[in-house]
């Protein structure tokens, strides 16, 4: 029996997989220079002048490796070349080479973060052809933001909010929400649901600093329970974030008791998670409704990097509660980045195990059939479809 | 030379290895069906009509595997094959099987959880046959509550429970006291000695409240205290848990105070650790008597991945402070496949550095005796046995 | 393509790299016998009696693996044998030897902890022979224990603590300031500069109990502004460290708000880091100024292991932020281990990504240099000398 006999299967179904990326973002539309590019290739900022350059860094080098041979060039070729080549193919072929090339069929595009002006989960589906579709997440905060920058009383803010939640996540197409409380005032938060008197005093304090960035901590916790009201899926932002993020205080582990108080509601997706993916594992071993993934970081570290951030969220995550996402924000590459990563990643492991007999290739097809896709598929329930066989 | 010179008399030594256990459970001893089976397999609930079986996991997969052959089941057999055999070979005989195939010889068998009826220690090495045998370890939750339950006035509570924990480590067999601060509040805790009016106050309010389950702060720490002053070893669960745990409050880093107070007294002992391992071994190579496991953990994470955990936790750990226990509960699978696990994951680690030239054999096999059996002795005192020589 | 057609020049071009060690301590000047020598060994303490050596851990196999051929000695000889070999060499001698092997060209030494006697920097560099040189780094916390010492009016703490910093980063070599905020007072601290009376305050308070040991929470912030104010790189010590450190305080993460407001001063050199050097590689690449290191933890966790750590570590580290420091304290093993197991970390981590074509061969000698010689000079301006080219 050579080697290969139970990875190279794997690898061909992972390759293969049309994936579900079940939370992600648009692209950006215009033409990028390479300071632009070098902008969205980090969480952190392009530093000019620093000589410390995004492409110096994991993240560059798999750019370098695996984005710029979909673009005609060599692997590794030089920043400068590929900052070039893509201006010369224009932003929308850019677009449409990675988006296809990622072999994403579904996308769940979060529409709640758009400094620059970004692709519409619409455009973001006909950029990658064929079949593919798009769905909506909506962004809580951005909910409640809106709310107040058109005006509103203290008292009525709660009731408010939850009718304008309730009325975006009516639009077609939308199939969960999020929050940035991790963001926001990190998950250390008190689990219990705030009273309404508890809101209409939160509401008046923070609408009368202005009301711009939904910051305080009962109406960020307001917004967590308005999702349980609303039933559906809530995505989470945890762990790895930019410089605006206190990294521990986005250990979803302290979430703990929120989790307790609303089991048996709406499933809660644990986005990133990285470097709290444990955390986050045991989160989803031990709450029904608990799902995670690793995306953001499985980019970030590259393809070569990914199996090992996986092995880890998959030390003991039920193989029905891990998802893929790229979290791709403003550039394709990272679309197709992450689907990279994870497809090579997974196999990887999965490969390996069933070449040591420690998991049947029956098996092996069904996790890599699962998280891909059908656990997004069945959580969302996409397109109404149910669950392939398994 | 050959890549498996030293990989092949180290596997070996391990896989013959009489281990010690130094922290497990009872199985329990009525008959299993599927359900029955499935909620012993997951540290979350079974979750009936979820769609997600505990099969569906890494232990589900590390069960069919590893477990399937010693019930003559070809490996990976389906769940469904694998609950009836069970089944038709009746608890005792399943029991006697795993047990045996442990090759555990020395069980220390937490006493204090027993929400189903279980074996006791002596039924427990009485199954696992030849000259295996078993200690016990008394939970000081649960001699509080029984304190309370017997009925005890507050300003008597403390010195009670001081006389019933040393009537309790009196019995026979017993060698180790545990708790589980972890769980009921956590290691964030006050590390002072509470005073003779502290534990009053705590005791009045507690059993005012109908003191069944302890987690008054003062009275968890009062037991701390309590193990100090009966001179066991102390085991202590930090990490890794079920639904009841707030993951980062059992980070046991957080008992640096504590440890730095009682210094010189009694060994504690961390049990499981994962994800918080590393922490663990920090303390376990700054304090002299701190030791640690990665029970539970690895057959959670199963055979295969158990290797990546105990390499973790032996980064810094010196060899005479880590030790293996099964945490096994209610499955005797469970016994089974924490002691494969140990034996496979520190084989190939071992292995592996002998052949790189890293460690020298003998070197690697006295690590193999020690960690799996002899530090526990050492630990424990079992058997007035001296240590082996090294 | 045979396999290590890329592993092998990166390989060389590691073990042959002269390198930058950016922050490390003396070697003890007097001879040791075998407890002298444990009780170096070990971050804990050698614990007489307890039938736990010092060598009988990771580190200590890594010493008679990588060291004990450096005295002449077989690899993997007895603790014994090693320490008599030592002794019957002598100090000087074993120092130039292991400071001479470890290809260390510039050292940059904390000149602040010193409980033995031990070499100044340029005796350090005058036993590593050849071209080497070392710089100074000035402990923060000394300059004001020793303000204390003089004798100082609360009132004038402030102005006499900055003036004398100013003295102390004056004298020749000096290239670095470093905090052990992390032992202090931890990382979860007031990050605003403290006001002149609130140091006044604090400043009356610490005198008057007697001023010793720093560890007032606002004159350890002070320490931490005043760094700002001289213009310095300042080096943190983060995470691992002995048994009087709170290891969960060391976090890094915990420093967010400081490093956010004082974003765009001075470099920021997280030193250790382990366990938490994902959270460290976190702030490096959202934060521009903001770099790290595993040392300390490279040597105790040995060459064959420090491979896992720093690949932890590059997850996402711009690998214009990574650091080599050996953090040696006290015996010249450790500045050669640290260098062993630098070298080879990265040149397993590097050369794989090259045999798999994830890496161009050279961008992998580029990180390497970068790594281990270029960062630290661009940083810290050692010699004035440009980078080299990239």
């Amino acid at each position: 029996m050579g080697r290969t006999t139970g990875a190279g299967p794997v690898r061909e179904a992972l390759a293969a997989l049309p994936l579900v990326d079940h939370h992600c973002h648009g692209v950006v539309t215009a033409e990028l220079d390479r300071p632009g590019l070098e902008s969205l290739l980090t969480e952190g900022e392009a530093w000019p002048g620093s000589g410390v350059s995004p492409f110096d860094s994991p993240v560059g080098v798999a750019v370098r490796r695996h984005c710029a041979p979909v673009l005609d060039l060599p692997r590794h070729a030089p920043a400068d070349a590929y900052a070039a080549r893509r201006a010369e193919l224009g932003a929308a072929e850019v677009n449409r080479r990675f988006l296809a090339a990622s072999g994403t069929r579904v996308f769940c595009v979060d529409t709640g973060y758009a400094p620059q002006p970004l692709t519409t989960p619409a455009e973001l589906a006909a950029a990658a052809g064929g079949d593919a579709t798009a769905h909506e997440v909506v962004r809580l905060e951005g909910v409640a933001e809106a709310v107040a920058a058109r005006g509103v009383e203290p008292g009525e803010y709660g009731a408010v909010v939850a009718e304008a939640a309730r009325q975006a996540v009516r639009r077609p197409g939308v199939v969960a929400v999020k929050s940035v409380a991790a963001y926001r005032t990190g998950f250390a938060l008190d689990p219990a649901r705030p009273s309404a008197a508890e809101v209409t005093r939160a509401a008046a304090g923070w609408l009368g600093r202005g009301g711009s960035r939904l910051d305080d901590p009962v109406l960020v916790r307001h917004l967590l329970w308005t999702a349980v009201d609303l039933g559906l899926p809530l995505q989470l932002h945890s762990g790895f974030g930019d410089a605006d993020l206190r990294l521990h205080q986005a250990d979803p582990a302290l979430l703990t008791d929120w989790l307790r108080l609303t089991a048996g509601t709406i499933p809660v997706m644990l986005l990133h998670c990285w470097p709290y993916h444990r955390q986050a594992a045991h989160l989803a071993a031990v709450f029904e409704r608990v799902y995670l993934d690793v995306g953001l970081a499985l980019h970030h570290v590259g393809p070569a990097r990914a199996r090992a951030v996986l092995a880890e969220a998959l030390e003991i995550t039920p193989f029905r509660k891990l998802l893929h996402s790229s979290d791709a924000y403003g550039v394709a590459e990272f679309h197709h980045l992450g689907a990279v990563a994870f497809r090579q990643g997974l196999a990887a492991i999965l490969g390996e195990l069933v070449d040591a007999d420690e998991l049947s290739q029956a098996d092996a097809l069904r996790i890599a059939r699962w998280t891909g896709r059908d656990n997004a598929r069945r959580v969302y329930g996409l397109d109404g479809l149910p669950d392939l066989p398994h």
